[in-house]
Parts: C-alpha cells; sequence; structure tokens
C-alpha cells in the first residue's frame, strides 16, 4: 500500500494518528527485517587474555602500553576494579569461568600439579556444564577460539565435547610440550621451535608446531568470520588469547612497535584484536545486542621479568593469592543497555556464567551448588552486587578469604626461583584493609580482632560446606610425563 | 528594532537573507557583550596538589580511591604520563614551576635543608622572573590560593612580592612549626594544635594556628570566589591545595568517606575541588576560554605508610629521584582548544611558563637560562613535544638524567627509617629503560655501554653548562631553628 499527501489529506486528526501509528509498526517491521538481530536474544563475546595483569592497560593506569580499544571499551561500558579469578594459574581459573564453580567442587585444581600438562589424560568431568552447553541449549551458535586447557587427550575433554560447535586454538599452554629443556634465557628469546604445540580445527590437529607469531592475528581472524556467518542467530564467542603466557610473540606488524618492548607488543596486538571484534560487530549492526565481556585467568607471571606483565600497585604475581595475582582487568560493554562507569563492586570471573545465563534465558545449573551471582543488577542499574566474599586457593588449600574490604591469608605464597615457588604458613593470619592498603602490606590483625575471628570462621564454614571433586590434575596412570 | 511577522512578509526572499544576516549578526553581538570573555585573554587555572602520587586518581589506575571530576578533566583534556616535577620536594619544585627553571640556577636548593623551615629568613630571589609576574604585566588578575613556600619572613618573599594580586594560604607547609616533638604517630594521628601554621590573607595572619580540616573546602571557596570576581578580566589562579601533605585533614563531609582511609577523603575533596572550579568555570561562560591545569608537587611521602600515596607502579616516593618520585599525574583542559587523549611525550612543570606565555602573550624571560620547552604543538595538535631530556636533582646534586627511555642514574636514595634517608652513590651507574621497565627494576648498563657513555656525557655538559646561584635555603644567621 503506498500512502501518497492526496490520500492523507482526506483523513481526519484522529485517523491521522492511527496512520502514523500504523506507518511506524511497518517502519519498525522493516527495520527488524534489515536488523537480523532486532528480535533475537542477545549475543555474548567473551575474551579471556593470558595471564595479562590488573595494570597492563592504559586504562588501568600502565604508563607505557597503550590500549586504546581496551580504554575505549571501558569508557563505553563498566571498568570493574574488584574482579577476581577464581584461581592464579590457567586451568582452575579456566574450568571456574566457563563452569561457574569453584575447582575445588569439579576437580580442576591439585596439590601435585596446578595445571594440565601436554601429558594429562584427564579433563573437564563430564558432568560438569558448561556456559557454551546452556546456551546451545537455547539455540546459541557456539565457539571456542583460541586456548582451551580443560583436557586434551580424549575428544570429549576438547571445546566441541563441551558445548561449543566450533574449536579453533590450542589444546593447552603455548610453553607445553617442550622440545628441550627451557631456562630462563631460552623462555626470553622464545622460538616456535621450542614447543611442539599444536593448532587444532574441531577435532584435527591442523598445524604443528603451532606459528606462534600469528596466534592473535590468527584466532581474531577465527574470530570475526565466526560473528560474520552467525550474524543471524545468537551466538557465544568465546575469544580465549593464548598471549600474553610466554613465550611471547606479537605478528610482524606489532613487533618492535611498543615502548613497553615484546610484552607491550604482544599487550597492544590484542588492543587490536578488540578493535577488530568492535568493529565487526558495529558493521553487522550488533552492537546494541551484543554483550561484550574482557578480561584475564589470572594475574602477571612476574617470575619473567620484562616477559611478564603488570599486577599495577596490587602485591603479586601468578600462581600466589596476593590481590595482583586474582584481581584482573574486567570490562562489560553491551551499547545502550549498561549503567556505564567505574564500578568499585566485588565479583569474580564465577559470576559470568549466571549472568549470562539471566540475560539470555538460557537454563542455570540448580542441580549442583554453584559459586557465582548474577551481576545483572549492576550491569543494568548500578545496584549493589551480591558478591561480599571471595576464596582463594592454591590447587586444593585454602589460602586466604575476603570479606567486604577485609582480607585473611592463612598461608601466602612467593618466587624462590625460576619456576619456584615458597609457601609460607601465617599463624596467627595476616589481616589486610583492600580498601585503605590495596597493596597488602600493612597486616591491620592486632588492629581488628573480630575481624580476624570472622573471616577465620567464614573460612571454617566455608571448607565444612564444600565436598571435593576427585583431583582430575594429578598425573595418573597413562600420563606420561612430559619430558621437560 | 522589532522584527514582527507582519513585517517579516513583505520582504522577498534576496530581502530575507539579507534580514536573516542581519539577525546573526545582532545575536552575535548581544552573545558577545553577555560573554565577557569573547575577545579577552584565555584564563589559566594551575591546580597543585602536595604530595599526591601518580597512581592516587582513578584514571591514573588507582583501585579504591575515586576522582571523578579529576578523570573528567582528564577524558575532556589531555592526560600525561611522562611529566616531571624538578625536584621532589616543595621548595625547589614550586619554585620551578613559578619561574620554568632549575631550582640549582636560582638557589632554591640546598643540601642542608630540602625545603625552608618556618624559620627561614630568604625566600625566591627578587631577580627571579614568576608566571604572575610575567602575567600581570599583560593584564592578568592573579591570585596564589593556598599552599606558597617560596619564602615568608620579609614581605618581598610572600605572593604579594611575587606577581600575585591576591594571596589567601600558608606560607609554608601544614607540618611546620610544630609544638612538640613528632612522631610518626602523630603524624599520623593529626591534630591541628600540633603545628602553629599561620593561615595569611594578603600580606596578614589572620588565623593562627590554621584550622586545617577546612583547608581544602575554604581554599575552593577563595578560589570561586576569585573567578567570579574577575570573570570580566583575564586572570592567573594558582590554586595551591596543602593536601594531601601530612598531616591528613578533610573537612567533616568527607571525612570517612573514602574506601582508602583518610588519604582517600583529602584527596576525594580535592576532586570534589576541582568539581567546583569547573563548575564555576562553566557558569561564568569562562569554558572555552580557559586553560586548566591539574598536577602535583612532587610523589608519594611513603615514609607515614598509608597516610602517604601511591606512585601506581613506578618506585620510589618523595625526596628520592625514582620515577615514583618526580613523575606526577598532569592533566591538561581547554574545551574545544586542545587535541584530547592520553599523552606519552615527556614534560615537566618547568614547561608550564613557557606554554602559558606562548598561549597568552605575556613575556618569557629572554635574559637568562630557562629550561622550558612551550608545550603547545602537543597541545594544540599533538605534535611531538620538544622535552627529549630530564634532569633528577636532590639539593644541589645531580643524580640521574633520563634521555628519550633511558634513564642513568650516578646515585639513588632510600628511606632509612622516619624522616630519615640513606643515599647511594652507583659506580658503574645505573641504567633504566623507562618504556621496557617503568618501574626501574633492570639495569641494562651493561647490554647498553653506549647509552650509559652518552647519558654520562649529556650530565657532564649539564653541570659544566649550569652556573650555579647562592643556595637560598641553608640556615644563616638570623635564621632561628624551628624548635623541632
Amino acid at each position: 500500500m503506498a500512502i501518497t499527501m492526496s490520500t492523507f489529506s482526506e483523513y481526519k486528526i484522529e485517523k491521522v494518528k492511527v496512520l502514523l501509528l500504523l506507518m511506524m509498526m511497518m517502519l519498525g517491521t522493516i527495520s527488524s527485517a534489515q536488523n537480523p538481530q532486532a528480535r533475537k536474544k542477545p549475543n555474548i563475546v567473551l575474551i579471556l587474555a593470558d595471564d595479562m595483569g590488573y595494570g597492563d592497560a592504559s586504562v588501568y593506569g600502565h604508563p607505557t602500553i597503550n590500549t586504546p580499544n581496551i580504554d575505549q571499551l571501558a569508557h563505553e561500558g563498566q571498568r570493574w576494579t574488584n574482579f577476581y579469578v577464581a584461581a592464579s594459574v590457567c586451568t582452575p581459573s579456566r574450568a571456574a569461568l566457563l563452569t561457574g564453580r569453584l575447582p575445588i567442587r569439579n576437580g580442576m585444581c591439585s596439590d601435585k600439579r596446578r595445571v594440565f600438562w601436554s601429558s594429562s589424560v584427564r579433563g573437564l568431568p563430564a558432568d560438569e556444564i558448561t556456559i557454551a552447553e546452556s546456551l546451545k541449549d537455547v539455540g546459541y551458535a557456539t565457539a571456542c577460539i583460541g586456548k582451551w586447557h580443560l583436557g586434551h587427550k580424549d575428544t570429549k575433554y576438547l571445546p566441541t565435547g563441551n558445548g561449543f560447535d566450533y574449536y579453533y586454538g590450542i589444546p593447552y599452554s603455548n610453553d607445553m610440550n617442550k622440545t628441550q629443556k627451557m631456562t630462563k634465557v631460552l623462555y626470553q628469546n622464545p622460538k616456535t621451535s621450542y614447543y611442539n604445540v599444536p593448532l587444532m580445527e574441531g577435532e584435527e590437529i591442523i598445524e604443528r608446531p603451532f606459528e606462534q607469531h600469528t596466534a592473535t592475528k590468527r584466532f581474531t581472524q577465527q574470530a570475526i568470520k565466526f560473528i560474520e556467518e552467525n550474524k543471524r542467530s545468537p551466538f557465544f564467542l568465546f575469544l580465549s588469547h593464548s598471549m600474553p603466557h610466554v613465550p611471547l610473540f606479537a605478528s610482524q606488524s606489532f613487533e618492535g612497535k611498543s615502548e613497553r618492548g615484546l610484552y607491550g607488543d604482544v599487550i597492544e596486538e590484542i588492543d587490536w584484536s578488540l578493535g577488530q571484534v568492535m568493529q565487526a560487530l558495529k558493521a553487522e549492526g550488533l552492537e546494541e545486542n551484543t554483550l561484550v565481556i574482557f578480561t584475564s585467568d589470572n594475574g602477571p607471571w612476574k617470575m619473567l621479568d620484562q616477559h611478564g606483565g603488570s599486577a599495577g600497585q596490587f602485591r603479586g604475581s601468578k600462581g600466589e593469592t596476593w590481590e595482583g595475582s586474582m584481581r584482573v582487568p574486567a570490562i562489560f560493554r553491551w551499547k545502550g543497555k549498561l549503567k556505564n562507569g567505574i564500578i568499585r563492586d566485588m565479583a569474580a570471573t564465577l559470576d559470568v556464567f549466571p549472568t549470562i545465563c539471566k540475560i539470555t534465558g538460557a537454563s542455570f545449573p540448580d542441580d549442583r551448588e554453584m559459586d557465582g551471582y548474577d551481576l545483572t543488577p549492576t550491569l543494568f542499574e548500578k545496584n549493589e552486587s551480591g558478591r561480599k566474599e571471595m576464596f582463594f586457593y592454591v590447587g586444593r588449600q585454602l589460602f586466604a578469604v575476603r570479606k567486604g574490604n577485609f582480607k585473611l591469608h592463612f598461608k601466602t605464597r612467593g618466587i624462590a626461583g625460576f619456576r619456584k615457588y615458597y609457601n609460607m604458613e601465617h599463624t596467627p593470619p595476616l589481616l589486610f584493609h583492600l580498601g585503605e592498603d590495596p597493596s597488602e602490606q600493612y597486616n591491620v590483625a592486632d588492629k581488628y580482632p573480630e575481624k580476624v575471628k570472622e573471616l577465620r570462621q567464614l573460612a571454617e564454614n566455608h571448607i565444612s560446606g564444600i565436598k571435593p571433586y576427585e583431583d582430575q590434575i594429578a598425573p595418573r596412570d597413562g600420563d606420561e610425563i612430559d619430558r621437560y
């Protein structure tokens, strides 16, 4: 039906109103036909950096690394300053992110090894439910692009066995399956050939050793391809960078670009990658229907000196339980939907699963203990976060607890040498006020004995409420030890 | 002349155009009559915090201090990440800011005392030219509100003797003229009565001891009054906070407000103050004709534990020559005039004087050695900063030099105890790459012997080119020693 000015003039005022309404409805229909996303569930893009520290982006205070895209994401969204991972090493941290459960509940932690090695035979237990599985059930296209590290010796442990339609990436850390005994110097002068890491697509190895210089570039290309191919269905993209985990590699166009040296080059390439993803979302008209989350799996690996990142003014390094070990950059961005700004509430990667369920209508596992909180009240309304407590584990041992601004350390860890840590037990435990003393320098246990008592009780209740799951990571029959 | 619709309808199309043009011109005249600033020289608002560290604002990465106004200023302007003071203690740093000259050139440094004491009899030499004097010569109204610390025993040393029409503030640090022997505990449990500090207006003492709880509040009120009273003439406002120098005081509405404790309260009140000043500029229609500069006089005084601030990921504290001692937050904001963003070029408070001269047409002293660079090419066009080198003094001794990203330390300092430092001489000197290693952790002298040579030569040339001016700060006849 064509509406011309002459027909228009014949209507009376009341009829004009009706017509205008009709026109608006028609325009709405046209616009939603042009925009395939208008009525579908929101897309989720979850970007995870590997070993990127709290202080490694400009917007988190780094003085010499340029991260214009991360900064822009923060400016257009919520930048969280109290955001934790559930463990300060890869395997348990990633398991917690994807299942919303503490690693002690699903066996993804061990006192014998911190993470899966290339020789490891087990993986994430089959009865665990991942974000991808939950989203697949409500019609999402799902992809894991980049590093996995939740098991690989059986296809059931791979991303494709855990709810991801598509997988393109490496099954474990980029410094595993070494071809020779590695020294600190070799780590700091990286060659792809030192590591016999496979690149997989689906369940097939397509390149070995993985040419790591182009890791970030190729993961980004695959991510964009996935976005373009799935723009008409709701999708979940888990872009899990293998960088800036050592050995560091940047592509040719980034090598030597940053003032911060190779580590800065690598972060700036991850920042570029984020920019590419955001551009693809914009180009496809998906910005207003996509929640983007950018975070890291644990703090920086300072043991490798300048090949490790910065935790800003926080104490500690990857592998420990200081703030710098487990507090990570975290930005949420959803154009037009979030209340933007700096968020000082507490949250954790454990909260990503329940939050995504709330947003997408995916079902949240209710037959097991979950450890996360739905963050949407804070994301949408800046209401208080449900998370008031955090538990800091090393392997299967609880090292510290936080409640409000107080953190009680029963044990702490430090770097004893190249790839060596020492543990220290604190009797009585150390108490820090993280608001007044974010760098954990001043033990205030004597000043707040009631807090020590309260947090000790919290730890005891937590431990007695946990039913530990059999350690999946410790070496076992059939697990040939990695040579180096 | 009144233009009504009936007269309007008599004009033909061509005449309508002429009329519209006339109306636009009239509106333009009215608007510039309403806006007294439209044709006058730009105002300068220079805000200086005392001992605020590089990492103390949210926008510079602080995790628990809220500084929405500083963040906003950064977002609306240029946030510099390589901005230095010329000395890491008050008197020489402030002298350098106001004269554009290294303290060694005008005697505002000493190896006997680092700063003027309340007993000191001298001040900034009379032949020194301050920014205020230069601006007064071209018709500016000038005010110094807050801390001075460039001499006070003779009126010629006061702000009113150095180019400021108006002075309201304290003549030296807020912890001077002690009424008893101060311990660290007393510093950390501050009382106004511990310090017999005078509050002055012009050349008169109007309150003693200065009630410090309302320091930031009252300085802010005076600053706004000055803006309102001088909105019709170009003005230079030097708002020189006495906080967050210890002893820390916040007004009632800020005490207990910040998660970071009293130090955070104090910073958040300074942030509030900035917000009030910006609001006053906006209310008076001066935003587009006012350059606002926010910076600090030196790094945080970590010796006082949580009563000292944070240098972010930089090493060092007030009084030393590490990056954390001398690199400070620095934001430039001029609505509609600057190319906004993060600026990684090098600059220093020494560059403020030449920059202001360039902007205002004030005369730049050409009869003496100046140490600054005009920053307008970077401010207006993001062109490269002229500053490629920086010199790091303790008293009259050159401790370190920087050129490009390399910094060579001949001597370093550290904290030896409460109010005690130790010096350490380095033979051979230590070389750091500040881009790759902003925290000055890894000596790379062996890797870059040619840089060591180049920077050593730079230091030698610098020293041989300096004609040191007689030390004005060392105690002398008539200088009764402060009792405590």
